[in-house]
């Protein structure tokens, strides 16, 4: 396959025909920053989007060494026996100091890649969480339109990631390991609070520490108040590495899905991520023409010497040059 | 004092004589959402600005039960002893879920808060990271208006919140226990490379474990290329409950400042702040704008519920969506 640039309809074509080049090349358009190719991007998403089937959105998050890699290939072993195509995407926004990629290292998950009925992308790069996030959203719906009904996306445990996969998700996984201590358990509140599940990984290493931490863990569940769902978020032990309690996880996401969607809890939550995103999607392309205003650029310079000299405070600068942008329009 | 609303004079007035009555009325203006409270805040934020003169700006990250609010007492004691006037403030963006302040505690600090020469205000609420931020940026000022010339700013090293307190602060010192372990070092790495000093609280607790956790992060920090500034990160050992070790962080911290001050780099690290800050608050007021867009809101919920039956793409919505703000100004 050449690298020349396919026509829409040829994107569409082989994207929806299952063509794994296909959709990388569409997913780079996605993740590109050039106009035309975001353009391209839309204009394929845009036909893709009354085809789309998807059975499930797992988000999966956990700090760095509770064994991701590992569980996530285990995992995916069981969605496609059964049945499933599974589709691994990763959210990561490098850290403004430190650019870097979880989902970089190509060795990982090296079975589950080679599968046919498997499909692996590294993760977006991005200045800010919300244009990752909106390429993820989008590499999403493209993964369904291919056939991918069973998407995973990763984060790990450190920062706001979390809050956007659990925007893009329908189930929110959290690793955790037996012998998390007090103070992580302090740093990880507000991901206990998100989460659907808890899966102690590694419980082999430490069956003890492990059955203790589940304990812990449900007790701290009971403690939040359900979310409108009323679903009843609890732990379970397992070890990816030799499989254990790999599949009685599968078979909780699907008991929950089937409750889910019987409530209509699935496709209201969808819904609701939908307007979130629409949103998102907004205050970024407003910020984009901003920057890209003649009028603003043309004072720009002015107003920021006048801050940096004290002259005038921020909030007086953010009045002016928000006129000026807005009546360039006049 | 009653609690009838002053004029903008009076509040000058009152915060530059030192009046903490009235900084405090000042500081619950720049929190409010009322717009005319929003106008005299930055009318008196205006006024003050020239007046300015601020000695040190610290960001204090750290954990929950680091023993933040015991070394902040103990640091501002000292900072007091050696002629500062010191506030104390926080950048607590609440969870979506769960809503909380961690200054919201009225016993911290009972000893600090009960000194002439110190004042605490509680964290402001938010429901978006940048609204707290720009709340606390100006409150910063106010502070400092008023004659308190040394002013920390504290934060749980949970989240993005630390970004945005280094990036309001000329010092960013991060608070560490001595028996982090390995998974916890994982899950800072990005406040570790932001931070300009390691603080190892509670060292009394476990002198071994502190003494290798200092080499451990001594040589983690080693790791990470110089900022611009030059300046080699360290850690100290510190137990701010029996007050070991925090004189010595003072005089580390002032012996950066002074040797920052002589290279410039303060001011254009503050310079560099501005602008960010300026730019962040351009953003928040687009937002708002749209959002209170007579044109914008007469088609909003149609194109909502064209996203929601998947008839349109989320970025086909937002080009509409944005075509009816810009063209109302026609």
């Amino acid at each position: 396959m050449n690298k020349k640039q396919l026509r829409v309809e040829e994107y569409v074509e082989g994207i929806l025909s299952g063509n794994r080049v296909v959709l990388s090349q569409a997913i780079t358009l996605i993740e590109s920053t050039r106009n035309d190719h975001q353009l391209l991007a839309h204009q394929i998403l845009e036909r893709c989007l009354p085809t789309i089937k998807s059975h499930l959105r797992i988000g999966i998050t956990g700090v760095p060494g509770v064994g991701k890699s590992t569980f996530i290939e285990a995992f995916g072993r069981v969605a496609i026996e059964r049945g499933h195509r599974v589709a691994v995407l990763a959210i990561d926004p490098s850290s403004r100091l430190n650019r870097g990629s979880i989902l970089g290292d190509k060795t990982r998950m090296e079975a589950l890649s080679m599968h046919p009925n498997a499909y692996i992308r590294p993760s977006a790069a991005g200045d800010s969480l919300g244009g990752v996030a909106r390429k993820t959203r989008e590499t999403i719906l493209l993964c369904e339109a291919a056939g991918f009904d069973t998407v995973l996306v990763e984060t790990v445990g450190v920062g706001q990631s979390e809050t956007a996969v659990r925007d893009l998700t329908d189930f929110f996984l959290l690793l955790l390991l037996p012998n998390a201590g007090d103070e992580l358990q302090g740093m990880k509140r507000g991901i206990v609070e998100m989460c659907d599940w808890i899966a102690i990984n590694k419980s082999d290493t430490n069956p003890t520490a492990a059955k203790i931490a589940r304990t812990q863990y449900n007790n701290a569940l009971h403690l939040f108040p359900r979310k409108e769902n009323n679903w009843a978020a609890s732990s379970s032990l397992c070890s990816a590495i030799n499989g254990e309690g790999i599949e009685e996880i599968w078979d909780k996401i699907n008991e929950f899905l089937n409750d889910m969607k019987n409530q209509g809890f699935i496709e209201k939550n969808r819904q609701q991520q939908s307007l979130f995103w629409l949103h998102e999607s907004i205050k970024q392309e407003l910020n984009r023409l901003f920057a890209q205003s003649p009028f603003v650029n043309a004072s720009l310079q002015r107003l920021e010497n006048e801050v940096l000299t004290q002259k005038k405070a921020v909030s007086q600068a953010t009045q002016e040059l928000i006129k000026l942008f807005l009546n360039e329009k006049i």
